[in-house]
């Protein structure tokens, strides 16, 4: 089946009407928050802490703000650039509907819980969250890689910003759970959510586009870009919104020991699983990240040093073992064409890091956390907290998530079906071609060999006979 | 018409000079300031604010800096290396001219700013001033990219930075602009000068060069980590040496709501002005940091999000204009060879941020910014401030970068058109292997047909028979 | 000689048994330290400093944390991509190794430095130096790339990390040394350890790897992303552990300094020693860092930026010449292979370093540090400390590191000799496709044209025919 895939109007006219239905809604909704605002001067003096100019919340979170700017943009843009021929989607389309969900999400996210007095008061925090329900955009991109066209990303990521505030909300303010890195409400609502949407777009003949689906030796070390940022700010994701203070602190340090767990086990069953015992750049690109998605519920509890090591030994187990079993059995059985894997980084691995973050709630005690501490660290109000009490919304949580990016995501992908968003065919899946000016390439530019008939290669003798 | 490009004992010499200039004038005149100076234990007791250690500057600007370094050294270095063979020439030479030009711009700015009983007392905000003057050269040299020897780019770089430093002391010292994030003073005074210099270099055979003025697949998306860079941190830029507190965090937020909304106005022009709707790399490359640039000078002021919205909204569409129509324009009808298109990022942008700039300065009012925090924001002592008084200089300072700019770039252009600094010849433009020794490429290399004739390829055949 | 290289129990056992045994470990000794325990809300009131949360650690380090850690994995593992067939390796066997040395470091460096009452207690300084002492193995895998197998840096590090935290027991403990960017603990130790490793691990034909043994023009690309990140964020490196302060504070101006002119000497000195001018970018790469290396000792002291300067200026045409002249003749005359120049960008850098810390520490005067400042920088309690007493320690760690590394270089080296570890044959250094799962290149792909013969272009004339 052919589709029109050229979008002069259509992309255009989406993007003006989306980015001038933003201005109008910032215009009557969004101001600066206290601390952001001029007359911050004058209230600071009023406050308890005598930190002066430094008690502003922009120094508790601006360097954790800036590192999670880096992983949504840099970090999931390259870690798609591992396909051969759709590295200018993959960067270009992710920092397109990033740049949209971060407006769309300050707003939505704004109305649930900045909202005072008719307007949406944002500071640094507020950017943090939209970076944050971004992000479980791009975890979804991942899996429909290749297969859509931008309208269909903007479209999608209209409704699952959406959905992802929705459901925040219930985890967050009425279910009262903890989830500071997002393991159900970014990764686990993100992971099913796309999976849904791309089971939903099925393409029964996209084996017509299979010489593109896989990688060209420079286009694996471009992913790695991508992979380490994405591994190396992930402390700074998991305790960006975390209290100021100790719990910061530890969820930076909790990562940081389950995602090194990660990558030694990650290594070992990629080598263990090859027959010659080789190593696989897509265990090493993935994979090893699985660690930080399963702590990021429970990183800014008590979990203990060597709590977080066996949580990513774990995860770095079982995302590899996705990868090389469960990814073509989900594809040949289920149908579900999953590009980049996401069930593997973030569906497993966010389920993992919801269960994890249920018990660990469950066993706080006042002996682990101090008194103070237990107050402060699940924001207890009256008497009638308990730990299994939170155990247990912490659970529930996690069944929500799922519920919610199950029914979302039937609906959306019925959306995104409409044979009217530019979407590629079959032949044409996974080629920057259909939707950018590619440079062409000389004749013997073994890379794209479909492209050498276009054009004789004149540029070619002509800079030879220079 | 054929130079020697053999720079064998022109650029040691060169380098070596002004090295060593640098090591006698930091001796006589370069000091710590009083926060990093060993004596800070013994003043700090002495302050108003009792924040302890944490209240050394360092703690407030240090990651700002740090942001601001990797946009100079990562940013504006990989954001030129789309052209397919110079790529050691982009982030090389971006090096060399950013490393020298630090060190001359702590002392040309400081003499200007931070000169006490005949020393320039140096902190991490004196770096980041640095870095900041350092960006109007690389915004330059985007302009005559490949077409310039690095010997050229030492003299422009002296010479610029020392203009710069001359355009701040008068826009901000004496006409009191506000102008954080420098869209006059960094970015028009770098845009117009830098033209300016290109116009006087005119190459009237740069055809001869054309196959190598353009990218290849891969280079393309070395140039996306630049761009990528650039946008994430821009908002550090724009808030690095803002004042304490909100001034720093409005500046960020604002940034981030302006580059966000520039991508999608950018993405939408894209594709219109395209016969088949295709995205072009170069608008997505450089238009979306337009954003940026025009909330330079109005980030710290109460802009509210949604001006800063209307910001990026308005200059993406101009920037992407300006790519498609202008830049041809300027090179076939008023002989302005722009390589990178500064003009449409860096030119047209940072006149718009002045104007921003200038009008929400006069529009300042103590009911939007509070008493103190008008008092504050704008610096006022004495009662004979006035906001419309702010906006007329704040607009003065526009003309007089302009003036600046286009007088000192006519001068600087005339000495560097001098046939002595090792330029390369017209047909030798846009290429690495003028000034460095570059690996040879096995035979059927396609990118680089020019070099298979310099050696048959032993190497491939030996490694074949391996 | 032919090794077996299929690792397919040995890689996944060792990681396996290691991560292991980081559980166990990390159970029985590492629990959180005062700042980053629940307990932390408790004690913060008892604090000297009224500065609230912001007093927290955290707030001090996590930001130079973050640039230390990206660092290690993006600068180190980037940096040796610069061969044209072993970037997986380069970027994935950093990655295994520095994920594994940080554990394995915490526990190591805890029980001399953070033990108390039978725990080792963890906060951010302990993740800073972690990565510190992966440094120090990065540094000497530099020496070693290409031509080992995973398990041997794996065995490697778990000694190298060993032996670094007895030297640095030694060094900051014992001889109360000062080192905050460890130009002995870490360079000096690193590459003499390093440079006897592969002197003991001497191949004696490794020229039949040479056509691998070299850069490609993207290759050189990727590894200036690794320079660009070493190079901008070594001040956050050698500021990291200082002092709160000043102490910090000066650190990165001088590092900032250092490596600014270092820039300029070792363009000047790539130039010189080219026959016609041109530049290397082995030069670029690497020798432009030296001035890091050199001012880690001093960085924190009174150094001065215009000794900063004058450190850097040194370095980069020492290092520079190293390159040109002592890596060869180490190689011919001493069978030292150093395949990424450690010695020049590490070894005499780090051992300058040492003696510019010895030389400024005898130098200090409480007319430059002021009393208090003088008996802060240099913890002296009691009155018996002296200037040259200082300088005399420093100048003796130098010669403690240089034992440990040659000593335990030696044998380290001979364990690593054992033919068991799946090291490379001599004719497949160099060479990804030994351990990894590499991307079938089409047939004309001159790139690697050693993997031709594997496989008739079959996905080359499908994509053709398509």
């Amino acid at each position: 089946m052919a589709w029109n895939t050229n979008l002069r109007w259509r992309l255009p006219l989406t993007c003006l009407l989306l980015q001038a239905a933003m201005v109008v809604l910032f215009g009557v909704f969004v101001r600066y928050d206290q601390d952001s605002d001029a007359h911050w001067i004058e209230k600071k003096g009023s406050r308890n802490v005598s930190g002066g100019d430094m008690d502003n919340e922009f120094y508790y979170r601006y360097p954790s703000f800036q590192d999670v700017h880096v992983m949504i943009f840099v970090g999931f843009g390259f870690l798609m650039t591992f396909l051969k021929r759709y590295g200018y989607s993959s960067v270009g389309f992710n920092f397109l509907l990033a740049a949209f969900g971060i407006q769309w999400a300050v707003l939505m996210q704004g109305w649930f819980h900045s909202f005072h007095n008719g307007y949406i008061l944002v500071g640094v925090e507020n950017l943090i969250n939209a970076d944050f329900c971004v992000g479980s955009v791009c975890v979804a991109f991942g899996a429909i890689l290749g297969k859509v066209s931008p309208i269909q990303l903007l479209i999608m990521t209209l409704f699952q910003v959406t959905l992802f505030s929705v459901n925040e909300f219930i985890l967050l303010s009425l279910l009262k759970v903890k989830d500071a890195g997002g393991s159900m409400t970014i990764h686990t609502f993100g992971a099913y959510f796309g999976l849904t949407v791309t089971w939903i777009l099925y393409r029964p003949n996209l084996s017509q586009s299979k010489e593109r689906n896989g990688p060209v030796y420079h286009s694996d070390l471009f992913a790695m870009i991508g992979t380490l940022f994405l591994w190396m700010y992930w402390p700074s994701f998991n305790s960006a919104v975390s209290d100021h203070g100790d719990a910061q602190h530890r969820a930076a340090i909790n990562t940081y020991c389950s995602l090194a767990a990660c990558v030694l086990t990650s290594v070992a069953l990629s080598s263990a699983l090859h027959k010659k015992g080789k190593l696989d750049m897509v265990h090493i690109q993935n994979a090893t990240l699985a660690g930080g998605v399963a702590v990021g519920t429970a990183a800014e509890m008590m979990l203990m040093p060597y709590g977080s090591l066996i949580v990513g030994f774990i995860c770095g187990i079982v995302s590899t073992l996705g990868f090389v079993y469960l990814t073509p059995f989900l594809e040949s059985h289920l149908r579900i064409q999953d590009t980049c894997g996401i069930h593997n980084l973030h569906g497993m691995p966010g389920i993992i890091g919801g269960i994890v973050g249920a018990v660990t709630a469950a066993c706080a005690t006042t002996s682990v956390y101090g008194r103070e501490g237990l107050a402060h660290a699940f924001d207890i109000e009256g008497s009638n907290w308990s730990a299994s009490t939170q155990g247990g919304f912490q659970a529930a949580g996690i069944f929500v998530s799922l519920a919610m990016a199950l029914g979302g995501g039937v609906i959306v992908g019925c959306i995104l079906k409409l044979p009217i968003w530019g979407q590629p065919s079959e032949e044409n899946c996974f080629e920057d071609a259909v939707y950018w000016e590619v440079p062409e390439e000389p004749k013997n530019e073994a890379l794209h060999p479909e492209d050498s008939t276009l054009k004789p290669s004149d540029q070619n003798l002509g800079s030879q006979s220079r």
